[in-house]
């Protein structure tokens, strides 16, 4: 079973230096770990003082390290998906296309990236994957990307099918998505989404919603802009179901007295755990490796979302919003709770399903609705 | 005319405080400013201190403030497409649909922001825009949409046109399509582009490529990871045409004796000139607002493109790339350049359109080709 961790927080906070150290701690514990990189090598190679290719290599002991490039991710599966294209569609649309020209494309590297962290993840070969993504939006929109697309799935199902445009598309879809996303659907299509597909997004979900598997952590420096970035962050994970585990405050030691309780921010992250670490001042990592938190400890950090069958009762964890920003609307089986410039779109299970909502009310951070 | 500036540069870099102090400095000239943020608001308030809405309100003397949110700009276009989608197609897909469920789309905020600016910008009520962005690769990809959509109708025009998805789509392109960017395309579509798509897309790419009307500035600390990431991103903004005007040493307080002659960083951005700028550290923006480098200097530093019809020459500007990482390969009427880990086509002008290159050579960070 793969555990894998990743970081949140503003931009210079010192995300990939903590994930490294993170990386480096887990290897010199024994554990088998990779270190999962997203920046221009040049870049990475710097902050890190080892050079990161784009497949998994070996830095140091028990630690592999793997820099995701859309580019060469493009390149290497292009070849196999012209090949199945030309199988099924009598007039190819990418015969004469070259992979890396839609890496300019909005999306194509966020999807790349799940896949091919899927693939890390379920090689069996790491006990630990430390992902150092952006740390902001676009990684939640990434380990969201199941969240969102099984909503789709159920949201427009009817719509698309009645549409003229599916009608048109159909034929296409299974092929390429079968290609890009590495997964046999034969037999399957959108009209019947049987048990294959439904099942790779329950997975999905189900695995970033379990905090034995898949835990952030906040990363902020004592900059208010940093802080305030790190809360609004710690609240958009609940949207796609993601743990929040603590909060690592960085160059603890430019901060006069600080301890793990008298942290200045122990309240606005209240009931997450503030670990204060140094500064990276030398080529010396122990230091940090050794101020890190216990991010086991995530399994105890407050759940996303808790369904309470026998009191007909979910509970939604909104930490960093009050309760003036919040709304809750119900369409049909599904139950939308929009959060400041946020919105989820809930799919009850069967006891609660299609039940109405006969009362809600925000108590410590949690919205829980009645039905 | 309506120049915008934005700027560049690793995260935790300062980029929201340069912006927000070069958008003052033009309103105190007596300029009508526009400052264009993107940010959660609670954030963007915290930094700038003033509240920052998502309509332009004026915030100061000559200076109005905006907030790009998806969410909003979706909420509010929606009810619009939705009455035009029905017009035009028989089982309207979008009827049953929320604007803001679209948002979680990748690259739907792309668009929506690359619109919106548009707008501001031809509205004729600003002098100056300062957009403050995400700084990154992601700025680049918006700024770089119309490039990106002119060389994708170039590169797959016949492609589409000879598909079957095309011929199922090609009804609903239009419509939807001029609804989303508010354009007039009756009469026209995607297999005979006539003048107003055209027009469209060679106003923006000449819009981008004119530091007249566009330019980016580079913000980086004396952090050797940050120095990375800006000249990274001086390179990937030649990709899109798009004139970097200049460096911005932030926090250049924090270095000892420095000037703009003797910046430590000046050799690395020749031949750009390096501004030290000092860390903004009282509520005081004055002495933020007189370090500032001269804006308008950008038309000066050096095109990203060069087309010398007599010498029948392209040169293109590849700073921070080495001779080994640049390849250049020919397709068709369009020249490919690699570089590094970018790609970019570049569509020539009639007299070399068509020719084959005879030689290519690196000066001066310029790829100089002859044909």
């Amino acid at each position: 079973m793969t555990v894998t961790y990743t970081f949140l927080g503003k931009g210079g906070t010192g995300k990939t230096t903590i994930a490294f150290a993170t990386a480096k701690r887990y290897a010199s514990q024994g554990k088998k770990v990779l270190f999962v990189g997203q920046e221009p090598a040049s870049i990475l190679s710097l902050i890190l003082g080892a050079d990161i290719g784009p497949e998994p290599t070996e830095i140091d002991s028990n630690l592999k390290a793997v820099n995701i490039q859309a580019a060469s991710l493009l390149e290497s599966g292009w070849e196999e998906l012209k090949k199945l294209e030309a199988e099924y569609i009598r007039t190819p649309f990418f015969k004469k296309v070259y992979g890396q020209e839609l890496g300019v494309l909005p999306g194509v590297e966020g999807i790349l990236t799940i896949n091919v962290m899927r693939g890390y993840s379920s090689s069996g070969e790491y006990d630990v994957i430390i992902y150092d993504g952006t740390g902001d939006k676009e990684t939640l929109r990434l380990l969201g990307s199941a969240e969102i697309m099984s909503w789709y799935i159920r949201r427009f199902r009817q719509v698309i099918l009645d549409s003229d445009l599916y009608k048109a598309i159909s034929p296409f879809v299974q092929p390429i998505s079968s290609a890009i996303l590495n997964v046999d659907w034969t037999g399957d299509n959108f009209s019947q989404p049987t048990e294959k597909i439904n099942e790779l997004l329950d997975n999905a979900k189900s695995t970033i919603a379990d905090p034995n598997r898949v835990a952030a952590y906040l990363v902020t420096t004592n900059d208010k802009a940093a802080i305030a970035t790190a809360r609004y962050l710690w609240g958009s994970a609940q949207q796609v179901s993601l743990t929040v585990g603590g909060v690592i405050l960085n160059q603890a030691d430019l901060v006069d007295n600080i301890t793990a309780e008298s942290s200045p921010i122990t309240a606005e992250f209240a009931p997450l755990s503030v670990t204060p670490i140094p500064r990276r001042s030398t080529e010396d990592w122990q230091p940090l490796m050794d101020a890190l938190p216990d991010f086991s400890q995530a399994v105890k950090a407050p759940k996303p979302m808790i369904i309470d069958i026998d009191k007909s009762q979910v509970s939604l964890f909104l930490p960093s919003f009050d309760k003036k920003q919040i709304g809750l609307t119900q369409y049909g089986p599904e139950v939308t709770i929009e959060a400041g410039d946020q919105r989820r779109n809930i799919f009850l299970p069967p006891p609660l399903s299609g039940k109405p909502v006969t009362g809600a009310k925000f108590q410590n951070d949690y919205l829980i609705i009645s039905f």
